[in-house]
């Protein structure tokens, strides 16, 4: 405690604030790396040392003026971003000193937090970073998103787009788990491989060679059952040629199209109705009570060897702006996160 | 009995064939009128005089080869289309000569059917021709449509683009009988008025002179419950803009769109994740068996003035092509039918 005290007197926090809003592809014009005072903390706080700062394609969609479910970051604040570190103060009964915590703290070392919209993390029984990923809020996006906005039956198809991500290769892993038939998509012959031969799906798709619709109809031949989708654009209209009769299309992100000013709209929108199916969509905020009983289950999951995750870790916060372009180009192999 | 046999013999029957499939807007052009014999019917069949045939938006897409959930008319066929009218010679018994029946009687004066598909009228309470409209396949479309899909509950805002039309106009009146808030579109301040001051719309938008965006916000300022879309096109996306949380967008068709060869896809589809909502549609057809009861209630509403519709009868068969351009121009106001 005291060493942490004299500690937050000489030492400062870095934080990457947002210094303009982009039109269409993120620049690492629109931040600047800011040096700043170590905050105080005040009584019902918490001071966070983050240990990982999670990269998420949501990130492009805060750097708007805030039309989505959540206001835009401000020019000249922090980052909006999720952190997993520990604590290192605490005037807060209910978060102590030393416990793991995660939370929305921020593209910065240190962060001051009330608690809330945080996650304690009970035990540790895997890597920290983990918890930022398929046990943070992509692998929890995975879980609702697919089981209960999907609601996949044994026996079923269930197609993933963006399966190499953290988000795509859960979604297709639990579905498997469920007894479905997956096949999901992905940007190189390398994911995927990773696809078939570490996640178990039963084909894997490289969009970039290969002919989507052949491939989906040689893939899907009974048309897919739940359509999971990460991508938008495009390759959403070729998905939606091929849906089975009540087909779900579960709508998660649309990372092809987050960072063009003019938004691709499925032209195929109609296919849902002769369908008879639906489209919906997953915010998975709305399921942050339950958090708890999908990560005590997607962990016993990752213990009997039955969910797999990769993990891709850049060094260092002043990092930041070139990870995020990394992102945004597919360039990352595995979940991203910035190791502080 | 003896008189139509005699007729039979004698007379020709006029058909409308379609001889060419359209690349856009449909045209004159792709279709002939044909007269050849009278048909002759086997045991089991029926042979229907069409005293109304109707003209209806789908049509156009029945015109193309065929990947909705029909296959398309083929070149040399009669055009695909429902009449209304006198079964005026049976070898069927559940068919008695006589009666009044509507069904997918093709574009022509006489046509045979077994019976598959068809509804007999048990009573004629309102004109024959109601049963091409408000009592038929559009009356059904609102009814199932709205109920089924929509889910609409009282105090709920109920928005129905292409409202003057007979699907509209009736969605809009189904959900002020069930205690919503009814807003809609139309093309002219003479069909605004009809939606509000005969069919007791709360609000009616004229798209082609105001500006859509600020209307909706003015007369539905919660936002849609249910969106109703006859449209499609950008009204669809002013409209994604507008959803209330835990919408229901019930896809009806796309008039704006069906004579375009390249469809215009909603930029605006992911509005319907942070709605928390869901994009769905209406396939009469899958309620077919519940069509009598529908009917039943809805000739009731009539009887008791709580339900209105509008009729716009051109005559002769020869008009065919002419009244599907009116149709698809916006220039009817009301049911649009064929008077033989």
């Amino acid at each position: 405690m005291y060493l942490v005290r004299t500690i937050r007197l000489i030492m400062k926090n870095q934080q990457i604030v947002l210094v303009r809003r982009p039109e269409g592809m993120a620049s690492p014009d629109d931040f600047s790396l800011k040096t700043v005072d170590m905050p105080d903390i005040e009584e019902g706080q918490i001071l966070v040392k983050n240990e990982y700062l999670s990269l998420d394609p949501a990130m492009r969609g805060w750097m708007n003026e805030g039309t989505t479910y959540m206001p835009g970051v401000q020019i000249g604040s922090v980052m909006r971003g999720f952190g997993a570190g520990k604590i290192v103060a605490s005037k807060h009964d209910d978060y102590p000193e030393g416990s793991y915590i995660t939370g929305l703290f921020g593209v910065q070392e240190y962060a001051v937090s009330d608690g809330k919209g945080t996650t304690l993390i009970d035990q540790i029984n895997e890597p920290l970073s983990y918890h930022l990923g398929i046990l943070g809020m992509p692998g929890m996006t995975a879980y609702f998103g697919l089981l209960e906005k999907g609601q996949p039956e044994a026996g079923q198809t269930v197609f993933v787009s963006g399966a190499a991500g953290v988000v795509g290769s859960t979604v297709g892993q639990i579905a498997k788990i469920k007894g479905c038939t997956v096949v999901g998509t992905a940007g190189s012959k390398e994911k995927c491989r990773y696809l078939i031969e570490e996640c178990g799906f039963d084909a894997a798709i490289n969009y970039k060679e290969e002919d989507l619709e052949a491939s989906i109809k040689a893939a899907c031949p009974d048309g897919v059952d739940v359509f999971y989708d990460n991508v938008g654009g495009p390759m959403l209209d070729t998905m939606l040629k091929n849906l089975a009769r009540g087909a779900r299309v579960v709508i998660c992100g649309a990372i092809s199209q987050y960072n063009k000013s003019e938004i691709y709209g499925p032209k195929n929108y109609m296919k849902i109705v002769t369908a008879r199916g639906y489209i919906t969509g997953i915010i998975v905020f709305d399921y942050i009570n339950q958090y708890p009983k999908a990560v005590k289950e997607m962990s016993q999951w990752i213990a009997e060897g039955k969910l797999k995750t990769k993990e891709h870790v850049v060094d260092g916060i002043e990092h930041f702006p070139a990870a995020l372009q990394m992102l945004f180009k597919g360039q990352n192999f595995g979940k991203l996160s910035l190791k502080i």
